[in-house]
């Protein structure tokens, strides 16, 4: 039979850990939080009305400890969490069958980007789900749903892959805005300028296909622009201009006659 | 003594030129067409209700002949025109100062991404103006104002400056999202999942500092990670990958040690 996950241990004082804290208290109970930053453990066991844990030594007695910290921290902490607890961590990368071998163990994935003091729509955030055995699986995804109407179960495998195209998505794109806000300051530009067209690029890649929609000097293989555009840059800021537009005009020429 | 631009003739029938002789049709009136894509032109000047252009040779008098072609076409069709007509471009990089010279030569141009076939609001887009002289800067500024509320002079220093931040704001984050896209469809995942993050990465754009806001696994320089992705992936996105989590990592641990 399935158990009801109803109180919940946070390991993680986090982004994610804050986000998922909050959704979470509204039909379940956190029972304590532990975080190695004692101040960010403290805040959030406050925003959510619980204790702080002192130590991982001393975890009360739970239905569940969620995991909410950095991927290369994932394994030594469940090491250090005795094998009758059950648990979930919230990795995009960390594959399941690479931890230590539990009972219940599981992912609890949200594919998203949180900051702690941002306000975000949770129900409309994907969760990819994975556990150890189909009972705790769909433990997990009742806990998922009690959050969110998007819930999806994953192999470790499909996850990293979501993983690593949010990268793209997310990452990459948030460090073209700093690259591009940096240039119009240095030159003394104003970034307000460029709002309306970072809304339309979204839109239109919300809307349509971003491969079709695609325009600019190297989706028309201008390479009179692009080796000015390229003069103009320095560092490595020149370099992925480079790289970016070599890529595109692969894309769209590469089988052509140049 | 600044003349009211009333009649204008339109070179070019693409994105740029669609959405511009929409707007600009309800103030002035568009009084002829001329592309090099005969059924471009058509559609176009059916859209505004006016006449195509068979050739360059026989333009009919007018306030403004508005140049809305590639870059590296601009220059050719300016010596097509006999010297007494005004001339506009809507180019963000052609330097006003390498055209030929003309009384009344200058530039309007929309920072914005522009398709035929979808709607936006063009109040909103920023425009860049820039004439010979200061009474047709003044022209061109005021047929602006009547399809835009965000308007400002330029010289073609600033404006190619700010076409450049656009380049890495629209062309090359579309890029990502095409990739991001293509390797989600090959691997036989559903691109669904990601729209929520897309929305969100963009408002916090919007929001705040993309510096600040900026997270992944270069932001917390998590070589293993890094390198697993590098591994997964094949190509030019290798590349992509790997130079952009570089510029990520060094923009944040450059200078501390490692």
């Amino acid at each position: 039979m399935e158990k009801k996950i109803e109180n919940i241990v946070l390991i993680g004082a986090g982004n994610i850990a804050t986000h998922l804290a909050l959704a979470l208290s509204k039909k379940s109970k956190i029972i304590g939080v532990y975080s190695k930053n004692g101040v960010s453990a403290r805040e959030l066991a406050f925003k959510v009305n619980t204790e702080v844990l002192s130590s991982l030594d001393n975890i009360p007695s739970c239905d569940l400890i969620l995991i909410c910290a950095k991927d290369d921290a994932i394994d030594e902490i469940i090491n250090q969490i005795p094998t009758h607890f059950s648990i979930a961590y919230t990795s995009g990368s960390v594959d399941l069958h690479h931890l230590p071998v539990r009972e219940k163990i599981g992912v609890f994935y949200p594919l998203q980007t949180f900051s702690k003091d941002r306000f975000l729509d949770i129900q409309q955030v994907p969760f990819f789900i994975e556990g150890s055995t189909e009972n705790y699986t769909n433990e997990l995804i009742k806990l998922a749903s009690s959050i969110s109407e998007n819930i999806s179960i994953a192999t470790s495998d499909d996850r990293k892959k979501m993983h690593l195209a949010a990268i793209f998505i997310n990452n990459f794109s948030n460090h073209l805005a700093t690259l591009a806000k940096e240039y119009i300051e240095n030159e003394h530009l104003n970034w307000e300028y460029l709002k309306p067209l970072i809304k339309e690029t979204t839109n239109k890649i919300l809307d349509s296909s971003p491969k079709e929609m695609q325009t600019g000097p190297a989706r028309r293989n201008d390479k009179q622009i692009i080796e000015e555009h390229i003069r103009m840059l320095s560092g490595t800021s020149k370099e992925i201009y480079t790289l970016l537009s070599k890529s595109i005009s692969d894309t769209y020429f590469k089988n052509q006659d140049k």
